[in-house]
């Protein structure tokens, strides 16, 4: 198998991208979609002289002086274009931390160079990418030796304010009221412009296009896999209806200034009851009612790391599942490297679990018994392995280089029995894990194997209880060739080398762009696997339909409307937490 | 039974002193306690212009300006006179919120009114009563219009740092070596000088008198009652051992900057294993070992408020209690008004119970059967019930103005069955409170009779298994002949009114002084009740013990090393929960 070199300085880059991964990047709405939130806006392309505009005082006289406009301004390119990686507090996470002290012993100059042309240590290009003027890049630099402004907090008040049923659920279908096949559809983010697209996999036509927050994360459904819960990045939730005769918005909230995730109450006995979703700020987690998005409990995450026992004032809440076998939320905490099992049988008398983990927690997924889930630690470059039926940390699996395993994927490994897989962002490797401490004990919570990739820069790795296929994309890595291509292993003969095929190639009428070939997606039977071609929003971008057996391409769509699709989620797959 | 009446002013500059209550009002060693901490030093007396210091600059610039060094003495002396009350954020609690918002209207003049003359809305008089001078009145009616510096954090490096073990485990006695009565031990809190006294009760003499923090709050003792912990309004805890020869510290540590509660694991099977401590700032608990105070697991309790669920960045922990029936800690946090029930069998997988109850949660106690705690919210005039059992809330019983009930008192009502008691502070009700859920279903949780004292002021309420006499102290009436006395009813005969003995005039050799007569302790036996009769550090205070049966005094402990005496201990009723 053929392997690309992956430079130093191009692998840090994407670490430090890694938050807006499918997000920041090529967000040239971002402006417009945040209108509606708190921050103050400014004027694109801004950044001239604002000499007569009252001055900023900081509280250290240190810092270079600015005016309270270019203050406000420099406050929103921060939360756009920075938080994302630094923290809206700056005490860093993926990117590096941008306190004061070390803000302003770098110096404007320093930092100028630095947001500019970008480094070696993890920064991008923003000033030589285009995304910023020189001005705002001055501007930034003077903002960033400013003490930070704590953003404002967002509690049941603010909640409510946003909170719209738009179809009571009395006026709401009685019964499934289309003729899709539900099971089959997929609810794909169109990231750039607010939307998912509904998709049905039976005739890959457009359902409809609903309009939701920005850059839709992820997409959830209820236990009953009536109503589709998506979040975008700018922590508004909507709600959807399948049984309606065109499924589209119920009803939507906004649960902060930015999130990440929404899932559904899926014990015996609660299905459909309760949603929840938890924001990276304010650093909290809102249980939901599961018809309406009322919301009910609102629970801060602030507390002490997990490690040295310090205060994190900004730990977001990253990955939420539900637990299968108690009425549980199993909610990751990045920064503090905990994992709370929140229990929501009684939410006046709210019982919570914290098991220690490590730093700092982002995605994961079960194991295929729907036991165990794992969870990347990706400043450890660790597997978390939670048992959702004792409560407690059922192992710390040491993995490569900042895992990044969406949900990962299951298989029966012909050697070493039940394993779940990571590819990941910083190294090539694809780890294996053994998942079955009964039947395969000497195996379970360790790496069995380590399967080598195309490159690093991997998001996404997927297979399907009815596939012998281990589908793995690298849309991150430098290398157009690689980016736009994935490699599929032969589960039943691992040694041997991936096939790579070349995703983007079947989608050549699409003309210029960067087509980054991301996220494999099984449909219902598990007989094809979706990718998105994703480019620029002004550049067309499509979904290529993969035959698993043959490894062929066999269907393009690409329509003008899959404006920057990224994230696909099956229903049937993701109602029943299947990869 | 004769009443006084009690004035709006006073009682409400009573209610504005509460959190200082045993504590600031008097503390002119404050300064040399806290120079401990990390908190700037000041000069007393102070307040000269400082017209060549560099200027501190605001994020406010409307604040008046005023140096760097203004700045830090305004800081000090903030801590230790007002965050007691108005938080150390200033987001207001007993006090009123001082945010910059609301001081920049008030303006500079007339805070400085406020601030030396005191105000019928409840501010001491800090001028006039000769705390502050001139200058230093001047100096903070300019700093409260700054915005409020960030205390520092005190995590587990902080805390290791202050960490002692004076006296290994493996060094300390193997069996008791002294010959007194453990049992009938009294740890006194010697508020003004930093230490507590420990009193022989069957002797009356003082048995040793050990350096602690500074205005211990509350002494706990350990299940086995061989340790005695005491916890210092500075964060500082002691643990006592009482089988040495001269019961003395054998571990020390700092918890934080302002603390007040402390307890130990009672559960069986967890005797003596851990003890933990709540404190103020930074709003956290932390658990450590029961026989080193080796912190292991610090938790932080910043969260959403119980009624308007928006974020509080102060909830203070107020008093903490040990579940007889589970390995759980009973932590009541002050400003969000919830109950932890905090599981320490499982450290690494830490479970809690987060029960809704009311605002601002302060102290409380068990009922008779130890399976129900009752806790005041003084903000909301209740008394929450917990089952700790069950792990929910019982009940929210409707009491009068802010109920302070100390640990309360629990008694065999003749009409109503089993009660619970509390006195107030704001009114002069005594509140009893059916506990009976099974034999006097239909008085539990509810208000049965309401007792008339002499007034408002009261602190503390007490009564013993072997008594039939409940008393009521009032320390804090702004009449002399109210706050030197004390009320005793004939639990037999409820409605007979109360005995009012002059505790005060047993001790009149002592000379001038407040004397305020402050919290009730019985010894073992319950045949007797000691009372802290409590002048300023350089005026003469006692200990008067009363004689149970005969309601006379029996003895007075006057030497001249109890300075300013208040919460007193008995090892054995407190070791065993019995009030």
């Amino acid at each position: 198998m053929k392997r690309k070199g992956y430079s130093t300085i191009a692998k840090l880059v994407v670490m430090a991208t890694l938050p807006w991964a499918i997000g920041q990047a090529f967000a040239d709405n971002a402006k417009q979609e945040h209108s509606s939130t708190p921050a103050t806006q400014y004027t694109a392309g801004g950044g001239s002289p604002l000499a007569n505009e009252p001055m900023h005082q900081n509280v250290n006289p240190k810092a270079p002086p600015m005016t309270e406009k270019e203050f406000s301004i420099g406050k929103q390119i921060y939360f756009e274009r920075c938080a994302g990686c630094h923290g809206v507090l700056r005490k860093g996470a993926t990117g590096k931390p941008l306190t004061t002290d070390k803000t302003l012993a770098a110096g404007t100059d320093y930092l100028k160079v630095f947001i500019k042309y970008g480094s070696p240590a993890g920064m991008p290009n923003w000033g030589t990418s285009g995304e910023l003027t020189d001005d705002e890049v001055d501007l930034m630099a003077r903002y960033i030796q400013q003490e930070p402004p704590t953003p404002p907090e967002f509690g049941m008040e603010e909640m409510k304010k946003t909170w719209k049923v738009l179809i009571p659920a009395e006026k709401r279908p009685k019964k499934k009221m289309n003729n899709f096949n539900i099971d089959n559809l997929f609810s794909v983010t169109l990231r750039d412009t607010g939307e998912i697209a509904l998709i049905d996999g039976d005739s890959k036509q457009i359902v409809n296009i609903v309009k939701t927050g920005y850059a839709v994360h992820i997409s959830r459904l209820s236990a009953s896999g009536r109503y589709l819960f998506v979040i975008g990045r700018d922590a508004k939730i909507n709600m959807i209806d399948l049984w309606m005769e065109k499924p589209d918005n119920v009803a939507e909230i906004r649960v902060g200034l930015e999130a990440r995730s929404v899932d559904t109450s899926k014990a015996k006995g609660y299905e459909d009851t309760y949603a929840i979703a938890g924001s990276y700020w304010p650093p909290q987690y809102v249980i939901m009612k599961g018809d309406t998005l009322e919301p009910l409990k609102i629970q801060a995450t602030r507390g002490m790391t997990v490690d040295t026992q310090e205060y994190h004032p900004e730990p977001r809440v990253a990955s939420i599942v539900a637990n299968h076998h108690k009425p549980e939320f199993v909610v990751n905490v990045k920064e503090t490297g905990k994992i709370l099992m929140v229990d929501y049988s009684d939410l006046d008398n709210l019982k919570t679990t914290t098991i220690d983990a490590a730093r700092y927690l982002h995605d994961g997924g079960w194991d295929a018994t729907k036991r165990y889930f794992l969870v990347a630690a990706n400043q450890s470059n660790k597997i978390a392995v939670v048992d959702t039926v004792t409560g407690k940390r059922a192992a710390l699996v040491d993995v490569g280089k900042i895992p990044h395993p969406g949900r990962g994927a299951n298989f029966n490994h012909p050697t070493f029995g039940p394993v779940w897989s990571t590819s990941h962002l910083g190294s090539e490797d694809i780890s294996l894990i053994g998942t079955d401490p009964v039947k395969h004990k000497a195996n379970a919570w360790k790496v069995v194997q380590v399967l080598k990739g195309q490159g690093g820069g991997s998001l996404f790795i997927k297979t399907h209880p009815k596939s012998k296929n281990l589908w793995v994309d690298t849309p991150f890595n430098p290398d157009a060739k690689i980016s736009q291509s994935v490699a599929v292993y032969d589960i039943n003969n691992l040694n041997k080398p991936a096939q790579i095929i070349d995703i983007a190639g079947c989608a050549k009428d699409l003309g210029e762009g960067a087509k980054r070939v991301v996220q494999p997606e099984y449909n219902k039977a598990g007989d094809e696997v979706w990718f998105s071609v994703w480019s620029a929003k002004d550049k067309r971008s499509a979904i290529v339909v993969v035959d698993d057996k043959t490894r062929t391409c066999k269907k393009v769509i690409a329509d003008p409307k899959l404006i920057t699709p990224t994230g696909k989620f099956n229903v049937y797959n993701t109602q029943h937490d299947i990869y």
